[in-house]
């Protein structure tokens, strides 16, 4: 056997479920489904009980274990009614299970519970005739079906291997926090082409847009992309020809992805399928090492003030980093590079910057000399005591050099906030204007409270996809 | 009389010259010419003497006192002879007259002698029709009887105006160092606009590109404009409809004379007519200055090899500092403006940065990774002991966080001569790479030894237009 072809099947005997774990989560599963039935039945709705996800479809990896139930109610439903209950039933079926409770939202409210290491969702859908959608759930069945119909033995393995490869890399998982790529694109990934290898080869040498229309929905490439302007990777729902399966993807997870997949080939190694988090640095040797790269790094570290849905927050979080980011290059720090953290609650947000601190002065275009307005330029600038040099005229503008009153990325981005030319996410806004703003050394002292945020710390001084990190 | 009449008479009674002064200087011109055709028999010459300038014209302003004698020659005469003639009648008559003697370059030689305060030019000319030029000096004799066969008594008046207007805000003179308006350009103005105010008025208004047609060798401004393409003022020869009299005004004292002429419209002055050297200020003044701006100036100082004629030399210096200014931008340095000085000898050139110290850190972009060699790329960085961070993927690209191994501008800047990656003239490319180049505060120390080279840091600080310098 080839040195990759033993990468790969001792890879799948690491990560495919054991025979003893297979038979306890059909059992599980079933006894979940069964509960969950009956508590509906005694809560007297008229509804289907589907298990679904990838324990249904025996996509799972070890360790990630995860049992989805749908209920699927009747069309005619109304939306509250079919909030009230999932609730209701969840919470009843939960408590009989013996398993936690925690009320979770997405489109609409879901259950999810937590037994033997296991995590157990319990979510609405309408019954719906496919495209005739009501809410975003409703696809799901369709595509355990469709999967289900799809996959043969091996397939399921070279699904897992994908998954697996793509949990390495950091680019698993369509939450916003990471943007990655779900499940369901991953047995599609498999599915459309055969084999993990074959994925990745061929990922190796994509170039956006990628288009994949495994059904034939659409008579060529030209239409799809017509459809879905902008998107780099285009994977056509089987089951929804209106729909774009890795739309969550965003371009960065889908070039990793691509790099990751060269790297692969072109080095095969298992580290590819290791899930290692490097232990956390200490902040003693992260303060010697900003001390010797003398980089200007840039943080801000804040509360967030409400508790919100994961989804919610990293949206919120990424907007307003991004606000940060396009502010600090307005003002002259040219970022290279920005990241944000949190536990849900504390927030972090680190900047590369070109530099930390400003020139003191800066040079002011003006009008060119044949407009009126010229003149009031000139006079305004000739006398101010701001004014460090000029007015002079290059290519037909006045231009004066000023002297500035901020120099300090800190100062000059909290003002920015605080004048409101920054955009930030409403719910943050306020949390962030006052935020403990730092620079260099003092983010190390910021983060030497938690392993977390040291982490979150180096992690961010490497500037590394996941699958590039060395080990500390 | 207004109050910009009243400026504008006394300084006509300023500038003009006295009544015994044009005597003096009629008397003067006289001498010199039958000096110069006296010689010029005697050595055998067929030739005809006039005189040209704008003593010819009568529209020389006090204290500059100039006299144009022109030898023309009959077309048949080579180039040599004509040379070697000129020379000769122009050595022979400055010492009959007991004048000084240099001998001067422009397109070819001509002799330059110093009696009394006046300055005297003997040049050679070709006696052709109008627009069988052999040299640049044919259409002189032809510019002279132009502008006499123009001109009114009330129209010299109005042209000395013009010329103590522009002499004062620094665009007067067509040599490459300065790149202003010639005398002949000056009269031609005068002529076309009538009157110094309504020329004045005219360029407060002009917008580039600028035609002016005199005696319509044109049908409409559209066949100028094709003809002179690039050029933002075009004034069309009256003599010659080949020729824009004003190709050797730069952008700059062009806009900045529509600048000086929209402020004295708005605060008329006699400022705008006087013509004062500030005095050199002190080195200690300077020193003070640079500590409290903390401005990022950067010097090269170094000594011009040849000795070679000023136009030449200005050429030389004019192309080197552009090829540093840009440069400078092309590392990162922002430069917000470049001025050159020399004494004949020695040279300076100095530059406002934006910073003159680069962050310890830069971007450097890769392929994108959908590229074959973006993994030679990635594996380059990825073990790199000058990489600080990454590589890591945005815009579908790699990118890296380099160490850089220069950080001052000095060093980067002579790097870079050393290496030849900067364009800099021939002559200059030497003594330049060797230049004693300099940061802020080590600049003044430079310049003390010179009260020249003080005034120049000085004018470079206030990087003003002299009608814009405050007295120091």
């Amino acid at each position: 056997m080839s040195e990759l072809g033993e990468i790969l099947s001792k890879t799948i005997e690491r990560i495919g479920p054991r025979p003893y774990e297979q038979k306890r989560m059909s059992e599980l599963s079933e006894k979940v489904s069964a509960t969950v039935a009956r508590n509906a039945i005694n809560l007297g709705l008229q509804v289907n009980v589907k298990l679904a996800g990838s324990v249904a479809k025996n996509t799972w990896i070890r360790d990630r274990l995860e049992i989805d139930v749908f209920v699927l109610f009747d069309s005619k439903t109304d939306r509250e009614k079919l909030e009230k209950h999932i609730i209701a039933v969840g919470r009843a079926s939960l408590k009989q299970l013996g398993a936690s409770f925690t009320l979770r939202y997405a489109e609409h409210p879901y259950v999810e519970g937590h037994l033997n290491h296991t995590r157990i969702n319990i979510v609405a859908a309408y019954e719906t005739e496919r495209g005739r959608w009501l809410s975003a759930a409703d696809r799901t069945p369709f595509h355990t079906d469709y999967v289900t119909s799809k996959m043969t033995d091996t397939g399921r393995n070279q699904a897992r291997l994908l998954k697996a490869f793509l949990l390495n890399c950091g680019v698993y998982g369509a939450e916003i926090r990471i943007g990655g790529f779900s499940g369901y694109l991953c047995e599609l990934l498999a599915i459309n082409y055969q084999s993990f290898l074959e994925t990745i080869k061929q990922a190796a040498s994509w170039k956006p847009p990628i288009v994949i229309d495994i059904e034939k929905h659409y008579r060529n490439n030209d239409e799809i992309l017509e459809k879905f302007p902008q998107h780099s990777l285009i994977v056509v729902d089987p089951i929804d020809k209106d729909r774009n399966v890795s739309a969550a993807v965003t371009q960065r997870r889908l070039a990793e992805f691509i790099l990751a997949s060269s790297l692969f080939l072109l080095r095969p190694s298992d580290r590819f399928f290791e899930i290692k988090q490097p232990r956390a640095p200490k902040a003693s040797v992260l303060a010697k090492r900003m001390r010797r790269e003398k980089r200007a790094l840039l943080g801000l570290f804040f509360q967030n003030p409400v508790s919100r849905p994961p989804d919610v927050l990293w949206g919120e979080l990424y907007r307003s980093l991004n606000g940060i980011e396009k502010s600090l290059a307005r003002e002259g720090f040219g970022p290279l590079r920005a990241e944000a953290w949190t536990d849900g609650r504390a927030c972090a947000m680190l900047f590369e910057l070109s530099t930390g601190i400003l020139p003191r002065s800066y040079l002011h275009r003006g009008p060119p000399v044949y407009l009126p307005n010229s003149l009031d330029f000139l006079l305004k600038h000739l006398e101010s005591e701001s004014t460090l040099a000029g007015p002079w005229v290059s290519d037909f503008r006045l231009h004066v050099e000023k002297k500035r009153s901020k120099v300090l990325a800190p100062e000059i981005i909290r003002a920015s906030m605080k004048q409101g030319q920054v955009s930030l996410s409403p719910n943050l806004a306020d949390s962030m204007t006052n935020a403990r703003i730092k620079l260099g050394l003092e983010i190390v002292s910021e983060c030497k409270t938690s392993a977390e945020k040291l982490s979150f710390l180096a992690d961010f001084m490497d500037g590394r996809p996941v699958f590039l990190r060395k080990q500390r």
